[in-house]
């Protein structure tokens, strides 16, 4: 087992990385600090690994209740935010209580808002599922749902007491989620880690193949990529901002096709093609680092075009309702160099027009 | 003008007392970072104030909007909440926006919650226009909406750029919500001032006939108590529970008769009382202390009975799922003597039966 410490000061919480993590409850269930714990989690993950969760707090001082949502990002609403609240009144759950996230991102977003807003704040413990979720969403803090109008606009920063990425758990991930895991591990490599990147060329086939140790190496990497950048950037005032590299973009795909379509790594990983070519016109990167970058996520068999229902035009509106607007200007993370990224707001905007009338479509689009 | 700090390091903000301060824009819209505004009222308010802020801030660099909500505590809901940031998400409003509250405590803990949720955190600013607002709510950055099986329990700790409480407003308050508004100044004389309770016995008439300068002396000592404790307990982890006494008792009584028969200061009145009762059997206060108590809550005209339908059995049950419940243990915030509280949660629960067993009732209930 690796343990990586997020430092945030009173808020600092451990990572734990390892295969067969979730029946360990020695490991974490110290970091619940009450009685009444609420597991959540969805119907697909359910019914392969809530069992082994309850189990490993049975026997103890815990009073341990599960609530089982539907599964998808569709479902990561207000609603079914409300729906988790609904349940911890219902079970009278005091200030104590501990919510236990148990599944992928949408699962830990939803969780880990509910135990934001809860008595206007609970603790709560993150158990991803999923390899999105290990390296991206289960560290940082950030939790919230989807408006129609746009990805992650309400939420709030909420630190987990803990997070358990099993490695076991991936080996029940489908082809497509576990493809789509592997675009943010991409992105720690070209926005900070060239050393990692040149890891990841070497190791695609491995993790492709899901052997362990190159699972465990990719998560830990990544998660401490995440980590740093996040305790010197708990409330994304600025250096946090690297970690949405493709992001904008790809939210903006993923609302102009509706949630749901395409997964949300699917969509980063046409983002951070667009924001490479983006750099590439502004001069940052040159031909092959651009076609080095499309090589490797075409070799971990993600989309690398645009879909064809979204014109430049409906792009830029989409991209205007985007979070990291600031004063009408809008932002973008892109790459100095691949290992090094950068936000800017000070490009042309004709040049982003440009790439977004000139890179690639594909009309049959489901990732 | 009268101005008080609320000292909470770089969360740390003014609030401004006085006449006619709706229309010192100068003032307060320093207080303002970004261009893009949204001030937030309720139909009883709006038409009477509303115009003089939107004037307030006209000719100079902002892009002001409005949003008119029904008025009423049950429409403090994650339901109306959502109406704010569907506006907000309409206007394409970004992370430099502020928004304000103009009205009452339920506008304030609607928008400031709003405020708290979009883009995971906005500034506002708060403009109470009720007397329990401008000595209660609006004072220490707890927003939040109710749950139908419980008040205030959805919500978020943020804190306002500043607190604009213009004591003209209250002229066109009703007499009711006037009297309601008058409990919580009493409160913070039972609960850490004996020199102010003795000074609202005297000038009880006074405020009765809303004399500028008793009111915002009043509304100064009130805000300066609450504010002195919250520098001490922004997350309420001891301290700050003194603020809640008469509320676990209010709570239930509104909770029980269902949100808006009552108004919150009229509930909380009658759980100071309930409050102040048992402390007497518990031996703290004597029994001239209560007669003084309830001589002072009677001559501001606010209920003193406990609801009929409300009997011991249901008023346990409904305390029992407040939020001050901790490890399952009821706390209590009681009386040491009048102008010194104190949170208890060692006393008999035979005494707290028997207290709701006899405490008088009426039949006839609407405050």
């Amino acid at each position: 087992m690796k343990v990586l410490q997020v430092d945030l000061g009173q808020r600092s919480y451990p990572i734990y990385i390892g295969t067969g993590l979730l029946d360990a409850g020695p490991v974490w269930s110290r970091h619940l600090p009450g009685r009444q714990v609420l597991v959540v989690s969805n119907e697909t993950v359910a019914p392969l690994y809530l069992a082994r969760v309850t189990e490993a707090l049975s026997g103890s001082r815990f009073s341990v209740e599960t609530l089982t949502l539907p599964d998808g990002e569709q479902y990561k609403t207000l609603d079914t935010a409300s729906r988790i609240l609904d349940t911890l009144m219902e079970l009278r759950y005091d200030r104590d209580c501990t919510l236990v996230a148990l599944g992928g991102g949408v699962i830990g977003d939803l969780t880990g808002f509910a135990a934001a807003c809860y008595l206007r704040g609970v603790h709560f413990v993150q158990m991803p599922t999923t390899l999105l979720a290990q390296v991206d969403s289960s560290v940082g803090g950030k939790t919230g749902v989807n408006h129609p109008l746009g990805k992650n606009m309400i939420g709030a920063f909420h630190q987990p007491r803990c997070v358990v990425a099993d490695i076991g758990t991936l080996d029940t991930l489908g082809e497509r989620d576990f493809r789509a895991g592997l675009a943010e591990v991409i992105k720690y490599g070209l926005i900070a880690n060239a050393t990692f990147l040149g890891w990841l060329e070497e190791n695609l086939d491995a993790l492709l193949t899901r052997e362990p140790e190159a699972l465990a190496e990719a998560v830990q990497v990544s998660c401490r990529t995440k980590a740093d950048i996040v305790a010197r950037d708990e409330r994304e005032r600025g250096l946090r901002a690297l970690l949405n590299f493709g992001h904008t973009f790809g939210h903006a795909i993923e609302t102009g096709l509706g949630y749901g379509t395409l997964l949300h790594g699917e969509a980063v990983a046409v983002g951070m093609l667009m924001a490479a070519e983006l750099s590439r016109r502004l001069g940052d990167l040159d031909a092959a680092d651009c076609t080095r970058i499309r090589r490797l996520v075409e070799r971990a068999g993600l989309p690398t075009a645009a879909p064809e229902k979204l014109d430049a035009q409906r792009f830029l509106s989409l991209m205007a309702s985007d979070k990291k607007v600031r004063g009408g200007r809008l932002r973008l993370v892109l790459l100095a160099s691949p290992g090094r990224a950068e936000v800017r707001d000070d490009f042309d905007p004709g040049e982003l027009r440009a790439l977004l009338e000139t890179f690639p479509r594909a009309a049959a689009y489901t990732g």
